[in-house]
Formats: structure tokens, sequence, C-alpha cells
């Protein structure tokens, strides 16, 4: 029998973890598996808490004041020596998203074209069109985007402001693109002319002991390719700030925008918090912590999904990120499994949400929830899912 | 005879106030009256030392999650009872550059006008025309924009995004619209239902002890009307936290956002450890000191210029903010002004950077220095310009 949800010990400061204070929530008695969200357990309170204080001790009203528009240097010196590039080739940022919405602006203009793989990030496709881009949908295999669709797409389309590749454990899908993948995509563009935006928010939540490639950017040593970095998934996305690494020229460029020149880096006080985070061992350990909880998480998820639903349906074991990407196979029906779902009390994404790729496809996060409530979706899911309704 | 600069005793921090940690340092020597920035002394480090903390414990992983699009609640709540508007009618953006950035999208569209005052904010025009929005500028009096002559640019032009007004503290010249000038400003947008952006970054500056006039916003019940508020000049730039008030279906239109969307309010936790200041009379006791402050160094400087320059200069005394907007008449020549300043090790900001009115002016901010180097300062700059080759 299932536990109810109430089982769960009360959250700390949980009257605050509420509509109207954070993003969404799910309602009473419903697992919430929809949103790529950490659970509120795995955001670092205790080692955010003392930052502020400790940025300001050190960096005083230099902190308070409008910072250097391409970000502080003690940040990008040592982002810069995390990733392998130097410290011209990083600028902070407010996040993925708003670095997004800059390169709409910045690199593109209504009707142009943004090169998409078919199934891709709902909302960073969303901020481009609502930048008036259009996207052009290009075909993928288990690596990410084919090199062959990608030339074709850049060679029908010569308006293209930028290719959208999440070559790391790919939202919703998972996927990693090995180096030869990267290399020939690198290629690809580079021969075209076309710059490259390489989103890789989850690239620090590998959950295998596997050496991941390395990025696009560090591959093409930044030239034509622009690569974004998030705090939001490793730290918490309240913190809203990220960075890029790209080529000195185009960080001119960004930096150069009024909004920057007006407002200076674009989150200045909370860069110098992150700074003291970085520069002493803290971050690696936060990471290590999380990737431990993540890694728990993804594999109770993993098991109890295939022991509830058997052959019916796969459940690819995703080498790093937030998400399963549950494949149905072609017979099945997105709204009458969701719907099934639903019953369940169990939110989850449907895969057309992402894009266009032809099949039945759910996004399940397992970021969001203990291993516990993880292992009662499961068998909810498992239950309502065996039912012949489905079938299209 | 002058003092050299370095009888000022060295700022704690100092090595971090420099470029590369902030946005525009000035060289040793020079005394800079350029940017509007608040001297690092007026930067509230002890205030905010321990908001953060606080936020953090009483808000707990709230804080650090993905915030509300609109903003947290209980923000938006004591911003609405301080402007005297709704909670629904408050949205936090990430400070008024940010929020700019964000109508010229929302609002605008390439090849689509602004109209703006002759003379007006140069960064704010900045961020406006690399959104590739056209400016068309329109007269102003000493209350600011003519009604007259915005209805004639409305009149003449039917593409207009919006009217940008700054009619509180006026960036660069000071000036105040009277509530009657208001409503007439008004009527005109609202006859060619054009909506109206108000920049209204100083307005918590007023140094003098008169009653200002309602905001735009509160006179049209923010109906047609974006008011924009910072908190950069009165906390700092480096927290990047602002808000907006607006009607709340052009709230959710900007909520709705795919920025807004994937990653929340737009500084969430920033806004939370703002929440905590704004809620027990902090916050205003911060502003009494800080008015105090920025009104010793204002009447320092306005004295110092006229009894330097005598009535070879037009030296008014503004009501609030940052700056004075020195007068020249018609013969005196910019670039030779500027140079002369210079040579004194003086920097201040030429007029024409903030549009094509007539006559030569120059921006001097009060906000950057100490009394004693505003006094400086002037003496600097009286010696310098008393001499005929300014003249054009």
């Amino acid at each position: 029998m299932l536990r109810p949800h109430t089982a769960a010990p009360p959250l700390p400061h949980a009257r605050w973890w509420r509509a109207g204070v954070v993003q969404a929530v799910s309602p009473p008695g419903v697992v919430d598996l929809e949103p790529g969200y950490l659970e509120p357990g795995l955001l670092p309170v205790d080692e955010v808490r003392p930052l502020y204080a400790e940025a300001l001790a050190e960096f005083g009203p230099a902190a308070l004041g409008y910072g250097a528009n391409a970000g502080a240097e003690p940040l990008r010196a040592l982002l810069a020596a995390r990733h392998g590039c130097t410290a011209d080739e990083v600028m902070v940022t407010a996040g993925t998203s708003q670095a997004l919405a800059l390169l709409c602006t910045a690199l593109g203009r209504p009707g142009r074209s943004v090169v998409v793989e078919r199934t891709s990030y709902d909302l960073g496709r969303m901020i481009m069109t609502d930048h008036g881009l259009r996207l052009r949908e290009v075909d993928a295999d288990g690596e990410g985007v084919r090199p062959r669709a990608l030339d074709l797409a850049l060679a029908q389309d010569d308006d293209v402001a930028f290719v959208y590749l999440t070559p790391t454990f790919h939202n919703p899908t998972g996927t990693v693109a090995g180096e030869a993948r990267r290399r020939e995509l690198l290629a690809v563009a580079a021969r075209h002319g076309v710059p490259v935006v390489e989103d890789d928010a989850y690239a620090e939540l590998g959950l295998d002991r596997v050496a991941l490639p390395p990025s696009l950017a560090a591959l093409a040593g930044r030239r034509g390719v622009i690569r974004l970095g998030s705090f939001s998934k490793t730290l918490g996305p309240g913190l809203r700030l990220g960075w890029l690494e790209a080529e000195p020229a185009l960080i001119e460029t960004l930096t150069g925008r009024g909004q920057l020149v007006s407002g200076g880096a674009l989150n200045h006080l909370t860069s110098m918090a992150v700074t003291m985070l970085l520069g002493d061992g803290r971050y690696d350990r936060r990471l290590s912590w999380l990737r431990e909880g993540l890694r728990l998480r993804r594999d109770t998820l993993v098991a109890a999904l295939r022991a509830g639903l058997g052959e019916s349906v796969s459940v690819d074991c995703p080498a790093g990120g937030f998400f399963l990407w549950l494949d149905f196979g072609p017979r099945r029906d997105e709204a009458a499994l969701l719907a099934a779902a639903g019953r369940a009390g169990v939110a989850v994404a449907p895969g057309s949400r992402y894009g266009s790729a032809a099949g039945t496809h759910l996004r399940l996060a397992y970021s969001l929830n203990s291993p516990d409530r993880l292992a009662e979706a499961a068998a909810r899911l498992s239950a309502a899912w065996r039912t012949e309704e489905t079938l299209r």
C-alpha cells in the first residue's frame, strides 16, 4: 500500500515554500516530478548563510558599488581556472535565462533563426521565440544533434543567429555527445560561420564516475562558441548567478551593451559572495555532497520504475543532470499517460512540450523529491500506466 | 592652495575599489564628479552585512529556490504599502537597467520609436537604441517635457512603443515636474494610447523638506504608466535590485516572458534580504542618514561653485538626486570647458552626452566625493573656467 505523502516530516520553513514566494508548488498530495528544481533539503542554506557577510568583510563597499561590467575579476579568475580558459574569456551573468535573453538581443533580431535540436529545453525555446527568433528544429540521435542535419539546416537558412546545443546531460533527453560528435558539430558550425551557444547548466552534475568529453567551448578554444554556465542547479536558482565563456571580443560586445554600461555587472554582490565559496574548496565539497544526493535519487527512481513497468517502457539511466526521459514507443498516448499519472497523484512533464520528435515520451525529474517519495511515485506510476487505457 | 587629494584618509578595503572589480575608477589625483555613483563611505556595508543570514533564517530554502516570477510576496507587499498601490501592481526587478531592457523587448520591436526628453539619461537612451528603438526627442522646460511637444510627437509618429519620462529629480537636469504638468503629460499620452515609462530611480532622494508631487504612476492609478524604482541609488547598485509598478495585466505579460518563466524572480535571494531591511524601519533610517550626507555634499558643491564662478555660470540647486546641471549659456565651448576641468584634475560629464538641447551644459555629481573633496573640486574648476579660453 502507498504511504500517504504526509508521512514525510514537515520541511523546515515550510510555510514559505508556497506559491507567491517560490515559483511553482504542487498541490497537497501530489508527488511533483515535473520541474527541474532541487528539493528544498538539497538547497545549501547553511553554506550560503555566511557568504555575504564574508564578502562584505573582504571586499567592503566594492561589493556594493557598480561591478565591473564583465563581472569582478576574482570570480572570473576562479571560473577561468576551473574551466581551463583565461579570465578575459569569462563573463559573469545573472543565470542562463538572463544570458540567453541578452544573447537573443545582442546576436539576434526578430525574424532571424536559431537552430535547435528537435527535442530541447522548452523555456530556452520560449526565451528565443519571445525575442522574435524562429526555431529551426533538426534531428538528433543518442548523442544529440546529427551533424548532417545541422549542415543541411545551415545550408538552407542563411539568416541563422546561432545554433543552440546542450551536448552534456541534455534537457530533457539526458544524452551526452561524445568528443568525436562534438568536433563534427563544431566543424559544421564553423564552416557556415554560425556561432554555437552551448547550454551547459548541468555540466557539473555528472553522477557516474566516468570522464566527460571536453565542452564545445574548450574544444573550440571558445572560438565561435558561447558556453553558458549556471549556479542555479548546483547552488540555488534564487542566487540568479551564472557565467558564460566566450571570445574576449564577444564579451566586449556584450559588456558594451547599454544594460551593462548602465547597471554594471549583472549580479555583483552575489557574485562576490559566491567568490568566497569557490575560493576555498567549499563549493567542491558542496558539489560532491549534491551529486551523492542526486545519484541516490536517480538510482532509486530508475530501479523502482524498471521494477514496476517491466519491459513495457524503456527507462534509460542518464549519466547526470536532473531528469529521466521515458520512451513509451509509438503506441502509447501521451495525454492518457499524463492523465493516468495525475489521477495517481504524480505530476510529470509531457514530452511534446520539448519539441516535435516522434514517439511518446515523458520527462521525470528526480531532483525535487526524497528517495522515499520517488519510490512512492514510481509505484503509483507503474500501477497507473499498466492499464490498457493509455494505448492510442 | 589646493590640498593634494592624498590628504583624504585611505578608504577601508581600498585595494578592492579598483577597475576590474568595480565599474569605473578615476585616475589618482582626479576628483571624479562624472558618474552617478555613491561614495564608498555612503554605501551601506554595515546595514547589508547581516541581511542575507537573516533572510535565510526566516525564509529557509524558499530564499534559494526559483522565486515567484513577479517577485516574492513579502517584498511586493512592503513596496506596495510604501508606494500606495496593491501588491499585484508591483513586480521585483534586477534594477532599472534590467527592467528597461525587459520593457524594450516586451513592448518594443526594432524600428519602433520611444519619445524621450531632448536632454535625458544617456544610458537609458543607449539601452533603448541597443534594442533597435529609435529616439524621438521632444522639447522641455524647467518642469521637463512640454505637453504640447509630446502631443505633437505622438501625433506625428504612430509607432511609438512608449514615452520615457523622468519627472522627479531628472537626470541630468534635476528638474521636478509639478502635479499640474504631470497630469497634462498623462492626459496627452492617454489620448494617444501610448504607455509611459516613468524612471524614478532618484525619487526617494529628495534633499529639501518639501513635499513631492505624486508619481505619474500614482496619479494615473498605474493605468498606462510603468514606474521604475531602484535600490541602486538608495542602497547600492551591487545589489542589482529594483521594482516596477504597473497594471497587473502588464505585470502578467512581463512575468509570462520565457526569461521569467525559466529563471523565476529576477533577483530572488537579494530581494528576500532587502525584505528584512524594509520590514522593520532600518531602510528608512538608512534613507534619512543618506539624505543628510547627500544634502551636505550638494550644499557644499553649490556654495563653493557659486562663490568661485560668480555670475558667469548659472548654478541651480537641485531639490534631490545626485547631480548639478550647470548652464554656461550659449557663448562657452563644451570641449574647452571639459579640457580645462581635466587639466585641473576634475572629471565632469559633458552636457551633449545627454541629448541635443541647445546651450552649453556640464553635469557634476556630488554623490561620489566627500564634502572636502567637493570643495577642492569647486576651487579647481572655478580657477580653470575663469579663463577666457573656454569661450567659443
